[in-house]
């Protein structure tokens, strides 16, 4: 089976303008097939401000009414996206960048109102693997940017993480696939105080240990669990930690396994 | 061979929610194979309003800056090419949106300064007609924002009427090709004051006569230009007119012909 890395990078690489260029060509020399999910980053903030849009909050979580979804798809669908597309084809690699909607990519369900109504938030459905596969066995780069759709014409911010994991787990019965979580920190740590003190492995067992004993920080929480479900769903290997894990062969970060 | 149509739609009919809906609805049901090639619209100006990025004219020319060029791939790229996608695919067609960057659809020179520097604006020199042609013959229909780039990380600003008429050309000896310019007349007006004193067919010879005359108005010689340039390169038809004229049999508008 050949072999397919989807990698995820946040705000803290997007963020500077400098760090993002030597990310892409360091990614744009790695091995194909490739896919590239990309989540916001300040930008998306500075322009509601701009515009006047306020953040909504409620409870502490965030709203996606309709002036942030119009903002959420100019800046990630537009400005990011087609950014880290035009800088990917100058080094070299043959970049196509998507929402869900393109192509039909990733399809998701309005996310239900219960007690708080989160606004045009979609929760996948569906991928479209075929597409992908086609487009990878040309030499094609997808570049993802974490905006969905429900097939009936509307566009719907979803969760990068999740973007990551649902099209790594889609292309898991066609390629033996690995899924890269790039964050600041060098991976999951057993002392949140203390950066050095990565958990090199963690395989469902250790897991269900590390849980009962606190030792994983609730922001870890969703992507651990996005983490599990992957692997549980054929997903080869996950990779959390920096950037270099990807480029450097002995870098010190945290590796899940079933 | 068979048949292909390109599309090229303006602000008249991006401006206008309801009626940019009616399009899509329209357009949809249309045969395929199909291209659709979209300009910008007011959106952009309204942002760059909000934005505080003045509008640069230099001897009646718009300049596209940095900061206009953010502004275009967020509006043309982001907003109008996403909810587009979006809304055709809500109407059944598996549309999937472009810049010229994306699978380097469409490559192009930074215009040379002469005596004017034009910014971030780009000459097409090449279309990538293997990708059309491979989504094309998968049931997709490519929705073009008028965006390329230059192959070395840098996006640029192109005229969509150029857009259209360069894949349209790109396409032209793997599909018989139809090229279609909506705009706000009903087509190329021998009286530019009657509405409906619409010219309805223009081969190379009359065209010669027409400027001979003085009968073509100043703003449709671009648009003109573009047009013989497609005919003389194996496209088959141009059809200038309302959008009527791709879904009404009998509707009134300008047909090109060698």
């Amino acid at each position: 089976m050949q072999k397919l890395k989807v990698v995820k990078i946040g705000g803290n690489i997007i963020d500077d303008e400098q760090t993002l260029l030597s990310f892409l060509e360091a990614f744009a020399g790695m091995a194909s097939p490739k896919i590239l999910v990309h989540g916001g980053g300040k930008l998306a903030t500075k322009l509601a401000t701009q515009m006047d849009v306020p953040v909504k909050m409620i409870e502490g979580r965030r709203i996606t009414d309709a002036d942030t979804l119009d903002i959420i798809t100019m800046v990630y669908g537009g400005k990011i996206n087609k950014s880290i597309v035009a800088s990917l084809q100058g080094f070299g690699c043959n970049a196509l960048g998507f929402t869900g909607a393109d192509g039909n990519l990733i399809q998701s369900d309005k996310r239900p109102v219960k007690n708080i109504d989160f606004g045009f938030v979609g929760d996948i459905k569906s991928v479209n693997r075929d597409l992908l596969v086609l487009l990878l066995n040309q030499g094609i780069t997808p570049v993802l940017s974490a905006i969905t759709h429900d097939g009936k014409g509307q566009l719907l911010n979803t969760n990068a993480d999740t973007v990551a994991s649902e099209v790594a787990i889609a292309c898991a019965s066609t390629f033996e696939t690995e899924l890269y979580y790039c964050f600041e920190k060098k991976g999951v740590l057993s002392d949140i105080s203390d950066e050095q003190s990565v958990i090199e492995t963690i395989d469902t067992e250790t897991y269900k240990q590390l849980l009962n004993e606190g030792v994983i920080a609730e922001g870890m929480l969703p992507k651990m669990t996005n983490c599990f479900h992957a692997i549980e769903h054929k997903v080869h290997k996950i990779g959390i930690g920096q950037t270099e894990m990807l480029f450097k062969d002995q870098s010190l970060y945290t590796t899940i396994i079933k």
